[in-house]
């Protein structure tokens, strides 16, 4: 293997190792290491604390999975909530629905948010849309204070280290419910059942005690540890399973579509039997 | 990192890194280069030519969708053809159907049927089973002498590199066709849509320049690269989509059930946009 080469260490007993083109920026802020890069194959890149968090390659997946289900059953989506997220990835696709009048999106890290803008193409965009809010505060914070009412919140967190803990905790999601409207929705991404099912288990246990429905679906995003990857959804009044007949037409979709939508919520024998 | 690892070079960009607990074995056969190994987080593994082809923690994904898709669609599965597929998986989910009264099996590589039998738990039984035939043959001129008719086969390759390239030509699936009886249905694993396109590509357009009915399906499995896999299935009668109400049922399954057979189908859009 000849010239630069990132190394992801995953878990103690398997790495990713990726070819890199350039280093285009490295800093550490004061919540995490942070660098930009540009990979062979996987193109344009985003690694926090040495994790690969966004790829130009596959980007698209992990996006359009955790805004268009939610979107998609839910017949009214305004107002939308999303915690983390500050690659703009998810922002982007939530915007694609003229349904959403308004996105409040709480980051942390106020550079993630700037060296997105000037560094990952084909996401700046959404943050200077007329609709989108940004704050740059602590999602956990932000939720316990909020006084306002989403029909839609996401929780696009990285992985259960350092600050982002907090982010899988009962308590949180518990002033996420109080946030959401009567007929609101909450998907959180829930890492993957093979090779972290025990934080798997903690972020479905931890919604199905609040929320009267609980559903998890699932989605293939090579860049993520194993490609096998979950989100759970927790509502309060429509199954996220079900689209609406309300919901927009999105054009330009890479993965998601409506047989997607239903297929992602048929889950392997293993995981059902984890569910119980 | 320290300890010893295996490096497995999926592209010129991208590797992966697996802790390795002991090396149980390794030889040059007159096919390939074979390694048994005992991974961290990963277990028992067989290695061939420097790719991981079976690991014990999710070997379970591969083999029940290989086999189970065709034969749980197909109303009468008696005789089936296994092509490759040496380290007795597939044989071995092909077994739990009772329906099944026969199987061929043709693996060009002696010492991979024998270094599986004494190295990979779980597996070893189906040889033995009353049922089953291994032929230590080429599968190419295997299937091109035979006369005997099958309802299904099975296409479990290696990688389209050195001998098995011809796994994947044309001509070889028209010897296939010949031995499929008149309601056959052929599987043959496809590679990865998002890392091996071109592959993808070739194997659906000579299978579906043949059969009457083609069709794509998926699954996760992480052990090889990005996780994100496919099969194609080819039928020159019955709908792989569709289940069929005669089928077995088969307790004991970790991936496969009714509900993933159906969503195994559903295809992201990049690559319903590329089958056109």
């Amino acid at each position: 293997m000849t010239g630069n080469w990132f190394c992801e260490e995953n878990t103690p007993g398997y790495s990713v190792q990726w070819r890199m083109l350039q280093l285009l920026h490295q800093e550490t802020t004061p919540f995490q290491k942070l660098m930009i890069a540009d990979l062979a194959e996987w193109g344009r890149t985003l690694i926090l604390d040495g994790a690969v968090q966004y790829t130009e390659k596959d980007e698209f997946i992990y996006h359009e999975m955790m805004a268009h289900v939610p979107l998609m059953s839910h017949p009214n989506p305004k107002e939308v909530l999303i915690i983390g997220g500050g690659d703009g990835g998810t922002l982007r696709e939530v915007l694609k629905h003229r349904q959403v009048t308004g996105v409040d999106m709480v980051e942390i890290d106020r550079r993630v948010v700037e060296l997105s803008q000037t560094f990952l193409p084909g996401v700046a965009q959404g943050f200077s849309d007329d609709r989108v809010k940004l704050y740059i505060d602590d999602g956990i914070k932000f939720a316990r204070e909020t006084d306002k009412k989403y029909d839609i919140i996401l929780v696009d967190s990285s992985d259960p280290v350092g600050p982002a803990i907090q982010l899988y905790s009962q308590a949180f999601y518990k002033d996420l419910y109080q946030a959401l409207n009567e007929d609101g929705m909450l998907v959180a991404q829930s890492e993957s059942p093979l090779f972290y099912p025990q934080i798997f288990d903690t972020v479905v246990s931890n919604l199905s005690g609040i929320f009267p429905l609980t559903r998890v679906y699932l989605a293939v995003v090579p860049t993520y540890v194993s490609g096998f990857w979950s989100f759970t959804a927790a509502s309060k009044c429509y199954d996220p399973l079900q689209l609406s007949d309300d919901s927009d037409n999105i054009d330009g979709l890479k993965y998601y579509n409506r047989k997607i939508h239903q297929a992602a919520f048929a889950l392997p024998q293993f995981i059902r039997e984890r569910l119980g």
